[in-house]
């Protein structure tokens, strides 16, 4: 079979909401590991720390206390990554013919927010059942109604809960993603994450709604929506699935356990979500996060990204989009050994050694209803 | 003036190499760090390594020993990416639509080999004279030039000196990359590199071939030629200069302390270099390095590419091709504090915190000439 074939031989596989290329080498995992061990997560917190910025009650790096917030807690970052005021820059139209085309730049204004998850110093998604999980996923929802034009029905008045004040702009798009673990760049476990709110459409948002686009004018229906549909009527990547959602290893995955989480409706936006389906993704964050933890027995580093419609976009930008979660951990072996994406990755092209099915299988066979680590 | 505007503003700067953005913000450099830290590498090594699968006179992991070389060395990977031989694998034409549309993957046959750059176990290109660089140089040079067709006035027989049978195949691409250090997932400190050879010509290869491509019938000249004019004539973001290539912090750059170094001629392969011109680019590389390890005094991790002209391609593709290296160095504030390209760089866009032209006058104002590590 096909599946026999491209387990055991190199070759390429094609990322169409990139419209990319990966290089797979199966038969390369068996390489020996002589190199950089990560640190694994400590595993004894404490439920709050008074030295952290994040944890209720606390000072913060800028100044300000935190309330004493009972679930989950929404501020401006102390040093966000673009600002709301600053002078405007816009590329001279004219001048030397070569700088104009060579030396570009535009300026970018924006929001940057932290998003605690919850007030416990020492838990992770991964330690939440669903129902925990659920006031994240509205705390998300909210922040981004209230970022919506005003004409949208889906725009919410900022609720004074979020204790934030809407900027007078409109912004283009809204980023939400979460770093775990010290091996992703964080360098506070309180459970967070954040929202990067820009007037610009980033990059990889920009080439996926592009391919997107694509798909739906060739072919008439939603790329997301057949790819999902197709998973789970094979039933090879998926790794858990129910009637809102699926999580699968996708086909053209370059991390060695990088998981999706689809929305099995074509849907957009997070405010667009019933209440049912709010319950459904919860549920799904929660199976994904525990497998990964039981994977290596460790608090699996990972980096999570919510995509979604822009928020400003013409309306066939917006139609094209799907909702969906892209789930990548950088570990590979166990929770010491990680993955390098580097020389080649990021002078040629990215290469993984496991496939994508071998990955499924792993996750697919590990409890997603309960965390081992440090029960064994 | 534009540079001060943009030293102080969240801005996106454009790619024109792959025709995307990057978000640049100068003010978020200041954000304490409270995260993992790397392990700088150890500085006293050994000349000679009795374990070490590289050093002369030694046996290697798949069996096998290394011969008494005195300069450099060459051997095929013995845990290779891609295979020379493996069944055949092409999509079925015909089947399920969806399946065809979007779970698309087709065979990659290669060649990986290993360049050993020194017999001394405990040297780095940092450590090495201009004219210790040269051999290496010529090594890549011959490597490469016995990979072209026949029927290229730069082809080769592959010398008895690199004990090499050359492939019976006609392949595509070969990238030549070093990675150094174990922050960028090296795992033995024998200073070597990579060339890995493949039937398909890579994404980030491909994608720069196109947009080199497209520029030159739209302006009749080179985008890095008129790119590397343009610097030298503004010395800005210049680091290092000799008559024959120029080391630059890219306007684009994404890595803190990236550099691109570029031949000043519109030269495409490296078997088209004129002894003058190898010795010019052993010049520069023991500058950049030496200038790198001198930026934290470190041993300074990087990987390190060579992009030039595919072995084999339609003229055009080979036309619009310039030979240039990319060194991408993982460092941001000190020998243990890196750039962590993680949660929005992943799902948005890649993002960094000070300027290319801040970069660029530290390198620049840093001795290239020895390395004071150890020495101060
Ligand atoms: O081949 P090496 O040096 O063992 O491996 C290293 O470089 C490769 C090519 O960039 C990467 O795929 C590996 O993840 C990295 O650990
Ligand atoms: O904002 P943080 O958590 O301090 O920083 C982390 O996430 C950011 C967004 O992915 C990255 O730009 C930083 O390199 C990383 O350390």
């Amino acid at each position: 079979s096909d599946r026999e074939v491209l387990d055991d031989i190199s070759h390429r596989r094609y990322n169409p909401l990139r419209g990319s290329w990966i290089l797979v080498s199966p038969h390369r995992a068996k390489r020996p590991w002589q190199g950089q061990e990560e640190t694994p997560s400590e595993t004894s917190l404490p439920a709050f720390d008074s030295s952290c910025y994040l944890c209720p009650g606390n000072p913060r790096a800028a100044g300000g206390t935190n309330p004493a917030y009972p679930e989950t807690f929404v501020f401006v970052n102390d040093y966000s990554a673009v600002k709301e005021d600053q002078p405007d820059y816009v590329q001279p139209k004219s001048g030397e013919k070569l700088s104009l085309l060579l030396l570009q730049a535009t300026g970018v204004r924006g929001k940057c927010y932290v998003i605690c998850f919850n007030p416990s110093h020492n838990v992770t998604l991964a330690d939440m059942p669903a129902e925990m999980i659920v006031p994240i996923i509205k705390t998300w929802t909210v922040l981004y109604a209230s970022h919506l034009p005003k004409s949208s029905p889906y725009y919410q008045e900022p609720v004074a809960e979020l204790r934030i004040t809407v900027p007078k702009d409109q912004y283009t798009y809204m980023q939400i993603f979460e770093n775990k673990g010290a091996a992703m760049g964080c360098s506070n476990p309180h459970p967070h994450g954040q929202a990067w709110t820009t007037t610009c459409i980033p990059e990889e948002a920009g080439l996926e709604i592009q391919n997107m686009k694509e798909y739906k004018r060739k072919h008439g229906t939603g790329l997301l929506k057949d790819y999902v549909d197709l998973e789970i009527a094979k039933m090879e990547r998926v790794v858990a699935l129910n009637d809102h959602f699926a999580a699968l290893c996708p086909w053209w995955a370059v991390w060695p356990f990088e998981t999706m989480v689809i929305c099995r409706r074509e849907v957009r936006i997070l405010p667009e979500l019933t209440k049912e389906e709010q319950v459904g993704l919860a549920e799904i964050i929660s199976i994904v996060t525990k497998k990964y933890d039981n994977l290596f027995e460790t608090s699996f580093p990972y980096s999570m990204g919510i995509h979604q419609a822009p928020l400003d976009s013409d309306p066939e930008d917006r139609e094209a989009c799907h909702l969906h979660l892209h789930f990548v951990p950088p570990l590979l072996r166990s929770a010491t050994v990680k993955k390098f994406l580097v020389g080649y990755e990021l002078m040629a092209e990215p290469q993984r050694d496991i496939t994508p099915e071998q990955a499924a299988e792993r996750l697919r066979n590990l409890r997603g209803d309960e965390v081992y680590r440090g029960k064994l």
